[in-house]
């Protein structure tokens, strides 16, 4: 038995969504030819859309239509504080805190020789121009607190005090709202050595 | 801070994918913008010709793209025999068990009045049309064995019935290397009623 080709097609082209196997891709083929045809077109568009449009920021490496991005644009900003980010997401994430008014760069992903991502892929060159650029005082390491991100801010770290910047890491901690008890000992161990004087 | 509109767009646009929240569907578009636009292209052209070319055999009621399935062309199969299905995928399993030769009708759904899905919209009418043709003798029925697919069942069943066709359900019992302390009380419940002389 064989099912009509451009399903095969729609089917073997949702796989290509990271977290999507066989049988989700199935499922989500025939939900959207029995139930959502209009969505189908609809994400059709939106996809060849963005692949046409979304580029990377010239000055933070973020996605965007324009040449340089709006946050790069945005006056108000002090442009002494460069934060470094692993992804568009995590920018964000930091921007909802509201307690940061620097500029950012965007990784686009992290160091992991494993995987063959080196100091390339994570657009390095750039932003050390980026951060090298005069204004910048002060660049903020916020990549992830796992162990490619760990990497990823010590490369970065070591890379830009050589050229004579001042480097910052997010603290690590005790999160907000975290009992002890249910704390990994490695948290609490560096939340013992980075104890603050209140 | 504003993502790019045609990148919001593509997000809102992969939510309409079944089981794709807020959180994959950012990580999904992101990942198309940053390592396969190749694939968010090739994804584009595959919805936009499935939601085009794939439409329903007129017959059986699966996806196909021409006005028969080839199923149902099949000259090799007992047209005395129609299996009911849920899903195209439901039929698929069967096919892989090389145990049924006969034709197919697919519901493209399940009767679940909780949902407001009722009998027109599991095609009832054509499933009655399909099964009084004359040349079908028994009705074999596949629906799951969950609460919505058992209820079907039993709707299809009566209907058709009362035309005087032969309606049949597949068997319930113990799975193949299934032990009787981890199989639950209701099937085998069932398994003790339906037992067999060896």
């Amino acid at each position: 038995m064989k099912t009509p080709s451009s399903l095969d097609f729609l089917t073997e082209s949702l796989r290509r969504l990271p977290g999507v196997g066989p049988k989700s891709a199935q499922r989500m083929a025939f939900h959207l030819m029995q139930h959502d045809r209009e969505g189908a077109l609809q994400l059709g568009r939106a996809l060849s859309q963005a692949a046409e449009r979304v580029r990377h920021c010239a000055m933070c490496n973020t996605f965007t239509e324009r040449e340089i991005c709006e946050v790069c644009l945005d006056g108000e900003r002090n442009p002494e504080l460069l934060c470094v980010v692993e992804t568009p997401g995590d920018q964000l994430m930091i921007e909802q805190t509201l307690t940061y008014k620097g500029l950012y760069f965007v990784l686009m992903g992290r160091l992991s020789p494993l995987d063959g991502i080196g100091p390339r892929d994570i657009h390095l060159e750039k932003l050390i121009t980026r951060a090298t650029d005069g204004v910048v005082k002060e660049v903020v390491l916020a990549t992830n607190f796992t162990n490619e991100g760990e990497a990823t801010a010590h490369y970065i770290s070591e890379t830009l005090k050589a050229r004579g910047l001042k480097v910052s890491r997010l603290a690590r901690g005790v999160p907000v709202g975290g009992e002890l008890e249910y704390v990994d000992a490695g948290t609490i161990a560096r939340a013992m050595l980075d104890r603050r004087t209140t």
